[in-house]
């Protein structure tokens, strides 16, 4: 499946009505994902407006909107003015407050759950502590279930209900099958986490989906760049590995599998580091959150002792940078040229508007990026690096959380009578 | 402008007319070109079945094939049985032999022009040799013309008419200006290349455009393999420079800025050779045309002498390779290693289904080809190498001339009405 997530105007022309009557079912079907979605990337508008962008009767407009009221997907809003002449008309925007996806976010040290409503608000928000790598895989995917469970009861007390839960696994996963097949950061090879979640919440669960942590990181930071006309980015977090997720005129690249965005192991470097994958060199050896460390401190300083919380060691660096230690400055420095080269290699290839960096190179963005952005003028082929910015992530380390989310309400924009009928 | 090359059955269903009167001429044109596209993309067929594909109403067909039928650019085909019941219909198959597209390629020591009709049918092809580093631009662009005007009365004579002229240029170049901004290998910096040509061609010549010579290799390579559903491939071609392709989804992907596909200066070597641009290591020390004879032949050797004609040169190294000269051997192993590092890591990028290679990389690829294959086996993180293919070329130099031809033909599959209007 391939998230259609931007809001192109020429999108919003409506289909012709074929003959048959399971053809005019899946031609009102798509006409209602038409009007949801001009809804979410337009916003409030008028019915009469509505009819004009898309194309369709008024009538026709009327009717659908009547459907998408009785789902609680939509609601009739304030009293616009539709220009200075003319009686004031109501608009329709998007409501959908009962309607929830949930994201879920596997990491190394942590789990990480997120329910947005239609609108994009945040519903829960939750984190747990978990040493991925150090625990059984049954044992990780008992604790996520327990998460999710709890969210949907949750969601249940308050009259809002789940239409869907994305998990986001790191490596290399196959989103058809729900199989993790290698996940080395967490020492996963070949895990069925989607069937193992669906045994244990059993047949009244929503419908469960995975992707790549990476690629939904890249979906929650489009959402936000769209509304700056961005359409082309890639997304580049670091933790232990660095993962990366590409939007390209607004989709998602997956590739003719799923398994584009593997950006980690990019071989920069002949003689560099050995890398967890058996090879040298790989990018992530020279800016992941290991190389950060290992170039900022000697293996009995505390900032490495893996006893310690990772989130402590890296306020621990930050408070050294910002008091001007050579040393982890030096770190850093080395990191930002690192970066910089295999930024300025996928800008080349890619040419995106935008590179966002998340994880820890958020986290020490403001003293890697002036240095960052000066490796990508120097090397970028295309003049003035191709018109690519260079951002630091505001999400924190909830992107793919957040882009689970995300994912998981996209049924509802394509198919929006089929998505809350299965509610039941 | 994006090229929309791609076939899927999705884009077969038209729109709804909406009320305005110029609303409802774009919608028409907008239906011209799919009735157009469907019949490019799924052959010949009968109107009822040409109806139903498209979700438009008998009448409305019958009415614009009627004008697609005036313009030449369809016609009648031969009676065909709807299934085995019923009298046998008329098919309507596409035409369009009286309508060509351009494309014209300047190379490092050779121009090459190719006219292609609507059909795909190669109408003129032509190649001219120029030592294009060794001449002035404006001399360049005089011989360019000359052979564009020559072109254009060969095809009147025929009673055809070019609806476009596509010039494929190397290196970094802006669309829409039509300005090759660095094109190192033929020695541009700032060559305001369409505009020259306009100038020279006078105001009666067809639209002129223009676009990077790898990645009009990559549509020409794509309308082969779009007939095996392959949907996403990168082209490489090699030659003096790496040039690159991307085909994502069925579309090119130009990036932000049209930049995208530069992946001749990929970093992979930190201590590796100089290059053209100033750095050091970029995969072209490792893989283009120089490298391979610096690699298997000593400076005073013929094969490395440019005053020699260069395919000689090349011919003199493949007898070399076939009959088993251990430098000449070793030499293309050694590129076939770095060709396999750096397609290893865009595939780890792109998951693309395929990987064609163009230029030399196609010319040796008999002694290249098993070695690069293992190196991908080898090093691409998915399974199975993601389920790339490597691939040769068969379109031998001619790739970027054909794929301009058919850039060039593009505008009448978007608006058919119009585009042939143009020619009054």
């Amino acid at each position: 499946m391939k998230a259609d997530l931007r809001g192109a105007g020429v999108r919003h022309l409506a289909m012709a009505a074929p003959s048959g009557a399971s053809d005019r079912a899946s031609v009102r079907r798509a006409n209602l994902g038409l009007v949801l979605r001009l809804l979410r990337d337009a916003g409030a508008r008028p019915r009469t407006r509505i009819a004009a962008e898309t194309g369709l009767p008024k009538a026709t407009i009327t009717n659908l909107i009547a459907e998408l009221v009785q789902n609680g997907l939509v609601r009739e809003g304030r009293t616009e003015r539709d220009g200075s002449i003319g009686r004031p008309g109501l608009t329709v925007e998007l409501d959908g407050r009962a309607i929830c996806g949930i994201g879920v976010e596997i990491n190394v040290d942590y789990l990480s759950l997120i329910a947005l409503n239609l609108r994009g608000d945040v519903i829960v928000e939750r984190r747990v502590p978990l040493d991925v790598p150090g625990t059984e895989a049954a044992v990780v995917l008992d604790t996520t279930a327990a998460v999710i469970r709890e969210t949907l009861d949750t969601l249940r007390a308050r009259g809002a209900r789940a239409v869907g839960v994305t998990l986001a696994a790191p490596g290399v996963i196959d989103p058809d099958t729900g199989v993790v097949g290698y996940a080395p950061n967490i020492g996963w090879r070949q895990v069925a986490a989607l069937d193992g979640l669906r045994d244990r919440l059993g047949p009244g669960a929503p419908p469960l989906g995975m992707e790549n942590d990476a690629k939904l990181g890249a979906v929650a930071e489009y959402l936000l760049a769209s509304a700056a006309d961005i359409h082309d980015l890639i997304y580049v977090t670091g933790e232990t590995g660095v993962g990366g997720g590409i939007i390209s005129s607004g989709q998602l690249l997956r590739g003719s599998a799923g398994f584009a965005g593997e950006i980690g192991h990019m071989p920069l470097d002949p003689t560099g580091f050995p890398c967890a994958c058996g090879r040298r060199g790989c990018w992530e050896t020279m800016v992941g959150l290991s190389a950060l460390l290992r170039f900022a401190a000697d293996p009995d300083d505390v900032v490495r002792d893996p006893a310690v919380d990772l989130e402590q060691r890296l306020a621990d660096l930050r408070d050294r940078a910002a008091s001007g230690d050579p040393r982890t400055l030096g770190a850093l420095d080395r990191v930002a040229d690192s970066l910089g080269l295999g930024l300025a290699l996928l800008a080349d290839v890619l040419n995106p508007r935008a590179i966002v960096l998340g994880g820890h190179f958020a986290y020490f963005g403001d003293f890697l990026l002036e240095r960052v952005r000066s490796v990508l003028d120097e090397r970028v082929m295309a003049p003035d690096v191709g018109g690519c910015e260079i951002m630091l992530s505001t999400l924190g380390f909830t992107a793919a959380a957040r882009g689970g989310a995300y994912h998981a309400l996209e049924p509802v924009y394509r198919d929006p009578s089929g998505a809350t009928a299965a509610l039941g």
